[in-house]
C-alpha cells in the first residue's frame, strides 16, 4: 500500500500581532464529495483582515492567512458536486462553513448562522484551522463556493465578493432597490466606494457624505455621486435634512449619529457597517418623530451573492482597484490602514511567486 | 342686530410651571363647516400632560388646559360635517390640525405633518391658543375627530386614544399583528400596561420585563403577561436571549440598549416610546449581526385611530383605570409623577363641577 502523499500549499501566514505576513506551507483536506478544490488567482484586501492579523479583536490565532475576497479556478470537484466543474471562475467570501439546520440556514440567510465558520482564523469540522485567500489554493465546501459570471474580470470580482456584498444585501433585503430612491453614503473607503456604485447602478440619486473636501472631485468624477456634502457645513447639512431615504454608514470610528439621522426623510434608514467598540449615541426623538430605523447588518448570504454578482455583470458596474503582487502585501496592508488606497487592493495571488 | 354673544367653556388649567391647575374660563371657536362641537365626557391623563404643565420642554404656554385622552359628546357639527351627528359619543387626542399637503399628511399619517396641530399648547390657524380635555367642552375640526364604537364606555376609551394608539400603531406600521409572535414590553405603566393587553389581544406571546419584582404579580394575574423577567436576573435574561420579535420600550428615562437588544431574535425591532433627554447608546455589532432594528414612532394616525378602536371593541379589550373627579386632579398628577397609578389615570370631567 502506497503512503497518501500530504496535499499542501503555500500562503502568505502572519505569525503573531505584529501582522507582518510571511510565506507559510501547510496541508490542505482532500477534496471531499462536496467539496471544490480552487487555485486562487486573485484575493482583495479588507480593512478586517488588519483586524485579525493584528488580534484587534482579542481572538486571533496564529499562523493565519488572511484573505476572504478570493478568485480562482476550479482545478478538482467532489464526487457529488454539481454545479461546478473544473475551469469555471469561482468565487469564495467570507464564509466557508455553516450548521444547515437553524431557522437563518434554513431561510436561506447562513451568514446569520450561529456556527458559522469564517474563512480563516476559524476551526473547520475536522479540527484543522481554516485558511483565506492570500494562498496558492483552498478547498471549500460548493455550498461556499460561487461562480464568477462569464466575461466579469477575476481582479474585478474580488471586492464584490465581501465589500459590494456587503452594501447590496441590506439595500436588497430592506427594500431599497428602486429606481429614483436618495440614497447617502458615510465614508468613501472599500465599502463606500462600492455604496456609491451600486446604488447609482439600482438609479438611486446618491449624495456623499464626508468629514472633509478632500475626495469631493473623486466621489463626483470618478464614482458619478449626484451630491457631495461635508458634515461640517452647517448650512449644507440643514439644506439636506429630510431628504434621503437611507443612509449606509461605513464610518468605522465612533462618530455621532444626530447629524445624519436628521438626514433621512420619515421612516429613513440608518444602516451600520462598521464594528465599532465605542458605543454609538443618540437622541430618541430625532428617531421616533420620524419613524426613522437604525440598523445594519452582517456581508450577504450566498443567494445574495450570486444575484449580486449577476446585478453587477448586468449593470456593467466595475470596482476601482489597485492590482499588487503577493510581496507586495504588506505594504498594501499599512497604506490601507492609512486608508491611502483608490479603493480596494487587489492581490493578483496567481502571478505572484508565493515561496519566496 | 343682536350682538353675537361669545362661546364660553371651563376648564382647569395650569398658570405656570408650578403645573397647578384651577378652573380657567375661556372662549371657543363658534362652530365652522368642518368643526364638531364636543361635550367632554372624560378625558385620560398621561405623563406628557405633566411635561408640558411643567414647561419641561421649554416650550409651555399659559394658562394650558391639558388633557389629550378625550372622550365627549356631539353636541353641535358644522355645515359640510357627515361623518358625525348630535348625540354621538366621540374621541379627540393629541391632535387638531395639519397641513394636508405634505408627504405624511397626503399618506394618510398625518402625525408625521411637520405642521400639526397639537390639542393644546399650539396655536390654531384662528391664532388663538388650543386648550385640552380637562374642560367642559371642544371645538375640534372633524379630521381629527373619531367615532367611539357602539358599547365601548367612554372612561374605558380614553386611555386608547393616546396610550393604546402609540402601541397600536407601530405594531401595525412595522408588519407587527399576526398571532404567534413573541413580544416584549419594556416598563409597565399607562403605555406599557396598554401594551400588554393589545399584544396579548393581537394572540402574542407576552414577556414584560422589568426593573424590579415589585410587579410581577399584576403583569402575569391582572394584565395577562406569558413571563416576567427582571432586567438584572442575568441568567434569566441570558435564557431569554436572541426569543424575541420586537420590544416595546417605554422607559423614558436613559438606559443601556445593549440588554434588551440582545433579547431580540434576528431581525428583531426595539421600538422607543419614550422622549428622553439623554442620548441612548448601543454598540454597533450587537445591531448588525443580528440585522435588529432601533426604531420608535409617534402616537398613530386617525385612520390607525379608528382601526385601534375597531380592534379593542373586537377583542373586548379593557384598558385598568382609575377613574376620579376633577377637583382630584392636581393629586393625581402627583400620584402619577411617582408611578402611583394603576395605570391611567380618566377624569370623569362630565361628573365633575368644574367651575370651583
Amino acid at each position: 500500500m502506497a503512503l497518501e502523499t500530504e496535499r499542501t500549499t503555500t500562503g502568505w501566514a502572519a505569525r503573531d500581532a505584529s501582522g507582518i505576513l510571511s510565506p507559510y506551507t501547510y496541508s490542505l483536506r482532500n477534496t471531499g464529495p462536496e467539496d471544490v478544490y480552487v487555485k486562487v488567482l486573485c484575493c482583495g484586501v479588507c480593512h478586517s483582515d488588519i483586524h485579525q492579523i493584528k488580534n484587534d479583536l482579542g481572538m486571533s490565532n496564529y499562523p493565519m492567512v488572511p484573505g476572504h475576497e478570493v478568485v480562482g479556478e476550479v482545478v478538482e470537484v467532489g464526487s457529488t458536486v454539481t454545479k461546478f466543474k473544473v475551469g469555471d471562475t469561482v468565487g469564495v467570501g467570507v464564509l466557508v462553513g455553516c450548521c444547515r439546520n437553524c431557522r437563518p440556514c434554513k431561510a436561506d440567510i447562513e451568514q446569520y448562522c450561529n456556527k458559522k465558520i469564517w474563512s480563516y482564523n476559524d476551526v473547520y469540522t475536522d479540527g484543522k484551522p481554516t485558511q483565506g485567500g492570500f494562498a496558492g489554493a483552498m478547498v471549500v465546501d460548493q455550498k461556499f463556493v460561487v461562480k464568477i459570471p462569464e466575461g466579469m474580470a477575476p481582479e474585478q470580482a474580488a471586492p464584490l465578493l465581501c465589500a459590494g456584498l456587503t452594501v447590496y444585501s441590506p439595500l436588497s433585503h430592506f427594500g431599497l432597490t428602486q429606481r429614483g430612491l436618495r440614497g447617502g453614503i458615510l465614508g468613501i473607503g472599500g465599502v463606500g466606494h462600492m455604496g456609491v456604485k451600486i446604488a447609482k447602478a439600482m438609479g438611486h440619486h446618491v449624495t456623499v457624505i464626508s468629514s472633509s473636501e478632500k475626495k469631493r472631485e473623486e466621489a463626483m468624477e470618478h464614482l458619478g455621486a449626484d451630491e457631495y456634502v461635508v458634515s461640517s457645513d452647517s448650512s449644507r447639512m440643514q439644506e439636506a435634512a429630510d431628504s434621503l431615504d437611507y443612509i449606509i454608514d461605513t464610518v468605522p470610528v465612533f462618530h455621532p449619529l444626530e447629524p445624519y439621522l436628521s438626514l433621512l426623510k420619515l421612516d429613513g434608514k440608518l444602516i451600520l457597517m462598521g464594528v465599532i467598540n465605542t458605543p454609538l449615541q443618540f437622541l430618541t426623538p430625532v428617531v421616533m418623530l420620524g419613524r426613522k430605523s437604525i440598523t445594519g447588518s452582517f456581508i450577504g448570504s450566498m443567494k445574495e451573492t450570486e444575484e449580486m454578482l449577476e446585478f453587477c455583470k448586468e449593470k456593467g458596474l466595475s470596482s476601482m482597484i489597485e492590482v499588487v503582487k503577493m510581496d507586495y502585501v504588506n505594504k498594501a496592508l499599512e497604506r490601507l490602514e492609512k486608508n491611502d488606497v483608490r479603493y480596494r487592493f487587489v492581490v493578483d495571488v496567481a502571478g505572484s511567486k508565493l515561496d519566496q
